[in-house]
């Protein structure tokens, strides 16, 4: 099969099998308050890419881990991410209403209840992380929790809205983006790599510098889509980073410029991966994905 | 000693010991966004009757817990109630301006702020929770995060919001609440104990049953005294509950007939401690205090 034709393939049935591992650890209507379950399920199904599971299962197959076991670390993290994008939608923050081609959990449900979503779906990513038989949980917990707390995604949240109407300098708005989108995508490639046989130190920092390059390179290829994508294609609104005076890569670097630090970052990120041989494919052409993608 | 004046002192102590465990669990200004950080250790420290910590240090003590190990799943479950309070405050939740006895955490910070200053707290509490050295880390996770989530805390919130303006039956208010604050105080009293020797399924049962009855007076009582309290007392809005239109204790009974349940439900609570003997003396004091607080 034509590698692009594998690769496809490999993406479709593990957006798949993530679908139906979120579908079956989102509660049901019996499972509590009407409203609420509504907006937990409507706030992680049928929408987003599924980059964090895709990493995740992706690091899994790095070390042979059973994809059994990388479900329930993917989903967590998955989890996570879903109940970050409720709230950052939310009105008090940045104030957006659409999202993955519908309208935003707060527009759908209300403010309350979106909040509250966001608020049960951080809390389910960790019952779900504990079902994961993983080696080493209270790793895990301490990763997941970290990297989505004051020193990785709220954290980096909080500088982004403190950002808003000033330049930040580029290692400030690199900083930022390492703590609110970088730290996650860190935590999901080393979750599913923890699935697996014991990593050498050189094989983690292999993944911690190939995560770091990778989620950076998420974000500036995010900024270029803002302004050359479409609403249509992205699901969201489009243009709005610049509207509200927040700092870009684009507006630091240019379109071109910022596609070519995107470029830079895939290298750094595919180079990273040389310790860990053919078995790491997968991770790599993930970040020929990431940076490629136009959505 | 006089039995009062020794369980006072054993109070003060615990008080004391979580204040430092609190401390030292919250980022300092280096970890994280200067606003945010400040945000978090407002919501947390000083202030609060630290309920939770309580029962769970009282719960550690009927099985001969190392009080160690319970700081961290005390910490854990205090941060989770910190954080909701944050949320609950917000103009889009309850839209509460005073908080133990100083202006809500949005008032002093602003609404994003508090937002994830909530987020950021509630990713704390599950990592301070792996600090734990827990026999049963998957199954205290599942427990935290399930009394946290939509059948829990968030769940209970949900119903609550909901019921502003309408008359909930009393069973449905006191499943409300059972949901709002009774899982969490659940959580406290299991993971206090889970610190300790294993118990047997009646130990546990006595556990849980006594957890249900002091949870739900907890609450009986905060309606009387949001009734008869003052603001200066409470260090919160009182009063405002009626305002509201909020479904109570109070308005379905009366004070006097919700003094009453409170008293029916802290005999509840007591009786239930008997499988357990002497070894359940400050659980008993706890449900003693939490009928008789005035604040």
């Amino acid at each position: 099969m034509n590698p692009d034709v594998a690769f496809a393939v490999w993406c479709g049935e593990r957006q798949q099998r993530i679908e139906h591992v979120l579908d079956r650890s989102l509660p049901v209507a019996a499972e509590g308050p009407a409203p609420l379950v509504a907006a937990m399920r409507y706030a992680v199904l049928d929408g987003g890419k599924r980059v964090r599971p895709l990493l995740a299962y992706a690091a899994g197959e790095t070390v042979g881990a059973d994809p059994a076991v990388v479900d329930q670390v993917a989903a967590a993290v998955e989890l996570i991410h879903a109940y970050s994008l409720v709230h950052d939608d939310l009105p008090c923050m940045d104030d957006d209403t659409m999202r993955r081609g519908k309208p935003a959990c707060h527009v759908a449900f209300g403010e309350a209840t979106a909040l509250l979503a966001g608020d049960a779906l951080q809390a389910l990513a960790f019952v779900v992380l504990a079902r994961g038989r993983l080696p080493d949980l209270a790793g895990a917990y301490s990763l997941l929790g970290d990297a989505a707390g004051c020193r990785g995604m709220a954290g980096g949240q909080a500088i982004d809205l403190a950002g808003v109407g000033t330049t930040l300098p580029l290692r400030e708005l690199e900083t930022m983006h390492r703590m609110k989108t970088g730290a996650l995508i860190r935590a999901a490639v080393r979750l599913g790599a923890s699935c697996g046989r014991v990593l050498s130190a050189a094989e983690g920092e292999a993944l911690d510098t190939f995560a770091a390059a990778a989620g950076l390179a998420f974000q500036v290829v995010d900024d270029v889509l803002d302004v050359e994508g479409s609403a249509d294609t992205m699901g969201k609104s489009v243009g709005k980073d610049a509207r509200q005076g927040k700092p870009t890569f684009v507006a630091l670097l240019g379109v071109a410029g910022a596609r070519e630090r995107a470029e830079a970052l895939r290298v750094e990120a595919q180079g990273a991966l040389r310790p860990l041989g053919g078995s790491a494919r997968r991770l790599s052409e993930l970040a020929d994905w990431i940076v490629l993608r136009d959505r």
